[in-house]
């Protein structure tokens, strides 16, 4: 790959001291980031490329979603948890076809990549299909199938068959790609299952991606159970001595913060699905104190709408400003540093998430020369709180360019939306069924849910 | 004017039956929709503009801003609201001129524009530079010159002036521009003066712009002071009388919001100043129920850093969804129908707000067809979920185009952004002083209010 340098840029590093470079240069040298600041007199560029009024940051990252659900976007709407699983997405997932993963997810990289997300941590079904959309996007993704842990009952998939989709994947395209587990949660597996795949992933070395605490429920219904809370229970079967990715973990209290900040467990925190329906206020901040590696994620389409982590930055900002009364909740970087560089660390890419020589090339640049930034007063306030997807110009991974001047080099959009629409009327064209069960009694606490 | 056919589009009429047509036509003439749903056999139009994949909707009004502030985006950040006052725009605005004015409020005249808002109601100084810009650029304002109330101590006005100043643009450009009085609030206003203000208001037939109940130590500094909350005292000295926009409001009790309902207030709400300085949650759903006319605003840029009513509408839902733990809280087309029609109503444009027969042409176009968009479910959660002002492809005020195609066709914007950068460097270069005092005590009651 070509030598490029990247001139007059503000660059925003997110190293430790979150530096902020104005009118700096930026050398990439094949994959990797060969220079910041200043350019060393024997880098021999390339490509040239003037970025005045242009900002430069790490690429973001997805750490929680199910990226092929654009299928579900705006289908069950204002209404309980509850109602949105059964008269929602269980419904209409009752219909799945491979073909409607296959360009869901290609549709829903679109939105990423538009937006800046040059990775996702995705959980879902025909988990095949999204690992070639990802080597063909050129983005990176941690990838697990979603598993209920009763043999039989599962969506085209069984147990052994996740541990071979982990083993065919694992660093593929070129490390890129990880594969892992994907027990779905504590209230849909039963514990035996929970601790057999925490087993199988040390041994394996393999990660795990699992939903817990969701719910005020979940944590009373696990409470009874097992005299644990949810997480408790993940750290008591093994799951934490892994690599693990939680989403969501909502509802927990000051002893299960120790316990992820301790185990070093990364918690994928997804504002827009929590605050649409009414899931509670995640402890965010004293997570961070604590040390625990707070990632931020779209969830699914069904629930989020929207694959937009500019969003997700400001939600995770005002839920907090408005629960504690605290206007200085969450300020300046953070929420950029949660998408980026806790997410690069939730998805186990140590190398990138941080612009710094030895890093991977993987940047995004933000137009910040259009009228709605004038005037920059503060770099991480126009970044948090004025960018939109739309603003966002260029996309590199691994020092390739996914998008130049806002133009996909390597999804053909037209293609693949006409390839959904075909895909999606076939699926609606099904007898949808009440595929799962998954009920609250009038405490609101989840009943009947090991169906 | 030249007759135009819109046709083949999804339209959001927000009539009272909140009709959605589809694959439907929409006949312009002259300034007013002549037909819509289908299109009159004797209709001859001069262009036929096709909107497959596209969403019309009324445009959107922003109920409550001060749009020339863009200067102070990203200012004073992640602080309390006494310090953001103190530290940020107070001291910024010590060095305020008309210059900074006149070319602040046109650049953020092209991101309102840039974003579907079609109207503003400004409160400022310096509003003759305000009028100006709107004549010019074609959109729809209130315009209010804010005082004080206590004379010699204005911002380049006096009282006597701001009457004038309502007299000279009442009714100007076609109905499109509308003035009013802006005294500045309970809390720095002399009741004496507030009720002076209203008695000319109602003599004249002279709309009020005011703000109100921002905090809950403004409520209790009332209460003392008056025995009356803030919504009461103005109520009682006859600022209701007349059609008054109260900004803010979030501080409201039961009988604030009869009080509201029974005079027919207009509330603008604010959301992303409210929750960025975690200044409390207003009781909107209870003001909607009760009949008051709630509408959206943005405040400043130096609170809310962006002119963006998507995200306005977006955070009104999620933080009453938050507070009330209610996943049905201001569902469906309701954030729309408060951005656009009640913000018709808050602005006294009784003829725009709804796409029917008889209305203004006052309508923007949405670009559906994109990915990010895909599929649409349901009309109402693309338009508020998916849409950012990036999204907005065309926008109409009275029959005539204020954008096509994302092309600005009355603001110049490379002229006003160099216009801009130059006051604002003039601005920056003189000795920022401490221009108003506004203290609060350790209860949060403000103190030394009535400098």
């Amino acid at each position: 790959m070509p030598n490029i340098l990247l001139q007059n840029a503000t660059i925003v590093t997110l190293n430790d001291s979150d530096d902020i470079l104005t009118e700096a240069s930026l050398a990439i040298s094949d994959d990797r980031i060969a220079a910041i600041g200043e350019t060393p007199a024997d880098f021999r560029p390339d490509e040239v490329i003037d970025l005045s009024g242009k900002i430069v940051t790490p690429g973001l990252y997805n750490a929680h979603t199910h990226a092929a659900m654009v299928f579900s976007r705006g289908y069950a709407e204002d209404m309980p948890l509850d109602r949105w699983f059964n008269e929602g997405v269980w419904k209409l997932e009752s219909a799945l076809t491979p073909e409607m993963v296959r360009w869901g997810v290609r549709l829903a990289m679109i939105e990423m990549i538009r937006g800046g997300v040059i990775g996702f941590a995705d959980h879902y079904f025909y988990m095949d299909e999204v690992a070639q959309a990802v080597i063909e996007s050129g983005m990176r993704a941690n990838l697990a199938w979603a598993v209920f842990g009763h043999e039989g009952g599962e969506v085209g998939v069984t147990v052994p068959e996740t541990v071979d989709f982990v083993r065919r994947y694992s660093g593929a395209a070129n490390g890129r790609l990880r594969a892992m587990f994907g027990p779905h949660s504590p209230y849909l597996c039963s514990d035996e299952f929970l601790a057999r795949t925490a087993a199988v992933a040390v041994r394996e070395g393999i990660g795990i991606h699992i939903h817990a605490a969701e719910t005020a429920g979940q944590v009373e219904a696990s409470l009874a159970e097992y005299d644990m809370t949810p997480i408790e229970l993940l750290h008591d079967r093994g799951l934490f001595e892994t690599h693990t990715i939680v989403a969501h973990a909502i509802h927990s209290n000051p002893i299960d913060i120790a316990i992820l900040a301790s185990s070093d467990v990364n918690v994928a925190h997804c504002p827009s699905t929590h605050l649409r329906y009414a899931m509670g206020v995640t402890p965010v901040p004293e997570m961070l104190a604590e040390g625990v590696n707070v990632a931020l994620g779209t969830d699914g389409a069904g629930s989020s709408v929207a694959y937009n982590l500019w969003r997700e930055m400001r939600l995770a900002v005002v839920m907090q400003r408005q629960a504690r009364n605290d206007p200085e909740a969450l300020g300046g970087l953070t929420p950029l540093r949660m998408a980026a560089r806790n997410g690069a660390r939730a998805l186990n890419f140590r190398e990138s998430g941080v612009l710094a020589p030895g890093y991977q090339a993987d940047l995004i640049v933000i137009d910040a020369a259009q009228p709605h930034y004038q005037p920059v007063h503060s770099v991480a306030a126009a970044l948090v709180w004025s960018t939109e997807p739309a603003d966002v110009q260029d996309v590199m991974v691994a020092g390739r360019w996914l998008m130049r001047d806002r133009r996909l080099l390597t999804l053909n959009e037209a293609e693949i939306l006409e390839r959904f629409d075909e895909a999606l009327a076939e699926m609606m064209a099904k007898p949808l069924a009440q595929f799962k069960k998954y009920e609250v009694d009038e405490s609101g606490s989840e009943i009947d849910h090991k169906f």
